[in-house]
């Protein structure tokens, strides 16, 4: 009898999983049940494949959901984070295997003993990033150190970005992903990491001043801002005593620059509402983050007020921020002020494709010398359907569902994809889809 | 039979406020209960007056407090503004007059209604600031009014500071109030206000560098940050029209400056536990908000990164922040480090007096002309129990007390000291104990 696969969640990050798992589903006996509170959307993800099948329950009620568990041999969460736990508590009582792509939450590792005793699968933490990242770090650390090297410092950047043939905006920049998480990004607590055994932390109005520049080879310049925690990973990668370990963001080179104005500004804050938001025009909305001069334009306020450079001066004025037409909203905070101009200017056009990049940099000390590896994955994606996000998020999770199902990954248990007999079997495959490092040893 | 005035706090602000209803206990036959979770605290306080009796049950008990209420002519609340409707709750099922001198919260403007039911007097914001801020404005500008003038610009500035005559440090600062409130000063959200009809924004991160300064005549160079919200204002003091209204914290010359280089770093974060406390010095403390650079020394860093003054430079190092000596704490978040090193810093001296200062600016038209008044209130501790905080805040709800009981002032509801029935016998007894302003006409 098939196996039957319940994928929970039909959004974008879903494409490429779905379409996979039904590209498998012949070959592995698969029948692949898609669920999403919009059935439409998971009719079209399905469209019509023999062996899937689109529902649509409300994943969110325990008494609807569980006769679908029960009903399927593996499940798939692509749920929000903070709804796993939910999932996971009935996979418990069921007995089911359950994936999700998403960060391993405190509701769900206080769940662990009750996993272990159900002698389930609960794999986490199986998309890009968290995900790919893990994966190629744990497999390059493990490979340093089973020749006997010592870390010395680990640092990660990954973007998800505009590829360079839809590039065409001064900002080098779109909206490939959530544009509110854009536009929030780094807000609500200071950055921490570690830098040769120095604890530093960056307030969010530094943290676009304080970036870090990056060269990949055959895609140009990039520039990182650091995320909010990476020292927890020093527990996740067993690096408890490494000096440096950073985590970032990777952006072109001069967009940090320039969204740093913004910041600067106060303009993406999202914690209070604006006043007489009817009333306003771009240029009063920019003017009211300014002091007040009356003999000096607004062009020439946010120059002698910011200091800010002729490139990010013309960025600014690319998005229309200068301009005297009315804003268009009741009400909003300043930061949905922004997103509604940064949505009409880096929105996708027609034929646009993403982009994700990642870039790992390892030091370790071996023999008594000092080596330094780079590595980094980029990929492109195919439309706006089979985007790189879909594809890097999704992909993982299908291959190791493939994998569990073939009996190739064994593991029961609270799992993260860090250990050889996971990982190894998964970046093979995601391999021979295109989806690879390339290494480079500098010294 | 004596008026039984019950005074809930024996804290430093009801020092001025006990004194005062004591002295004027005989004459106005007051018997003055003072209660405090502290007995001992509520006897220093009372200093064996025969008039005098402290007491200590728990205010925030309903079962226990409530007797004490009902034994009553009028009750004062010292509590923190946040408990101030459970004792009017009370208060209005036993119909008995309340007085505070915190702000109105929310959930005391809801109890209106059932205020006015009971026909009882509750008299708030009748401190310091606010308090004698909103008498003093309100009486120039309805002043105005009278003589058919329009208002045109309200600012005003409020600080506790140091008198001059113990001002003996480099940041002209010391903690005359509570130390945490000055180090999270301004956090929580964006400033607000209203310029010449222009609505401005000033997010924390800007709100040390974007000040005004500010001179007083005999005392010197000030300078004011905008406070939070200065646009209720419009509502409090009916100028639902003007075009400028700004209200902020007043602070000697160069404060803030200084103060901007802690708020850049982001050192008076509260949000986040720092790692490895215990093994912190003060230099490591700074180090670690500024970026590695292993050939630059802390010093040069700081002034390199945050391109800072000499001035600023110096005031940091008295501060003793460069030292490599232990903070001697075992955890601790930025501003909890930084406010231990403060408090060692910034403490009183034996001797010290404190300043409060206040200063309005007004404009308006007249005639087809416009004019402009500066008004300044200038008041010194006599001790460190008779300080101008305590003074300013204690005095005008001891001199409100009074008048109710003399029968002065009669209203009756929700009350804001804002209509001269009350402002204008307030006003005239702070005159009598030294509280005055000084009015200039500048045209």
């Amino acid at each position: 009898m098939a196996k039957r696969i319940l994928i929970i969640g039909a959004g974008m990050s879903s494409t490429s999983l779905i379409n996979r798992l039904l590209e498998q589903s012949e070959a592995l006996d698969l029948y692949v049940q898609v669920n999403d509170t919009n059935l439409a959307l998971a009719q079209r993800k399905i469209h019509g494949h023999p062996r899937g099948e689109a529902l649509s329950f409300d994943a969110l009620d325990k008494d609807i959901r569980r006769p679908y568990l029960q009903n399927s041999d593996l499940v798939i969460s692509m749920l929000p984070a903070r709804f796993h736990h939910l999932i996971i508590e009935d996979c418990i009582e069921l007995q089911k295997d359950v994936i999700t792509p998403s960060y391993l939450t405190a509701e769900v590792k206080a769940l662990e003993d009750k996993i272990n005793q159900a002698g389930i699968l609960v794999l986490k933490e199986m998309g890009l990033d968290p995900g790919i990242d893990h994966m190629s770090a744990m497999k390059m650390v493990n490979d340093i150190r089973k020749e006997g090297g010592k870390m010395l410092r680990f640092e990660s950047f990954t973007g998800g970005l505009i590829a360079p043939e839809s590039d065409n905006n001064p900002w080098n920049y779109k909206f490939t992903w959530n544009p509110r998480n854009v536009v929030l990004a780094g807000q609500g607590g200071a950055a921490r990491y570690l830098q040769e055994g120095e604890y530093k932390y960056i307030p969010y109005h530094r943290l676009f001043s304080r970036i870090k520049p990056i060269e990949i080879d055959g895609y140009g310049e990039f520039e990182g801002y650091a995320n909010r925690d990476s020292l927890s990973y020093r527990d996740v990668y067993n690096m408890k005593h490494i000096p440096t370990i950073y985590r970032g963001t990777l952006r072109k080179k001069g967009f940090c620059e320039a969204w740093n104005a913004f910041v600067q500004m106060g303009m993406t804050d999202d914690s209070y509402e604006m006043d007489n938001v009817q009333g306003m025009t771009w240029r009063t909305f920019l003017n009211s983050f300014l002091s007040y001069l009356p003999d000096e334009t607004v062009e020439q306020k946010i120059v002698n007020q910011l200091g800010i450079s002729q490139e990010v001066f013309d960025k600014i004025k690319w998005l229309g921020l200068f301009e005297d037409t009315p804003i268009g909203m009741e009400k909003g905070t300043p930061a949905q002020i922004l997103q509604k101009k940064l949505e009409e200017k880096w929105g996708l056009e027609k034929g646009d494709k993403d982009m994700i990049v990642m870039w790992h940099r390892l030091n370790y000390e071996k023999d008594g010398a000092e080596h330094e590896i780079h590595a980094s994955m980029v990929v492109i994606g195919e439309d706006q359907d089979e985007t790189a996000m879909a594809k890097t998020v999704g992909l993982p999770v299908a291959i190791a569902t493939e994998l569990i199902i073939k009996g190739v990954i064994t593991r029961k248990g609270l799992v993260l994809p860090i250990e050889p007999d996971v990982y190894e079997p998964v970046l093979n495959e995601l391999e021979v889809c295109g989806i690879q490092f390339s290494e480079k040893q500098l010294f």
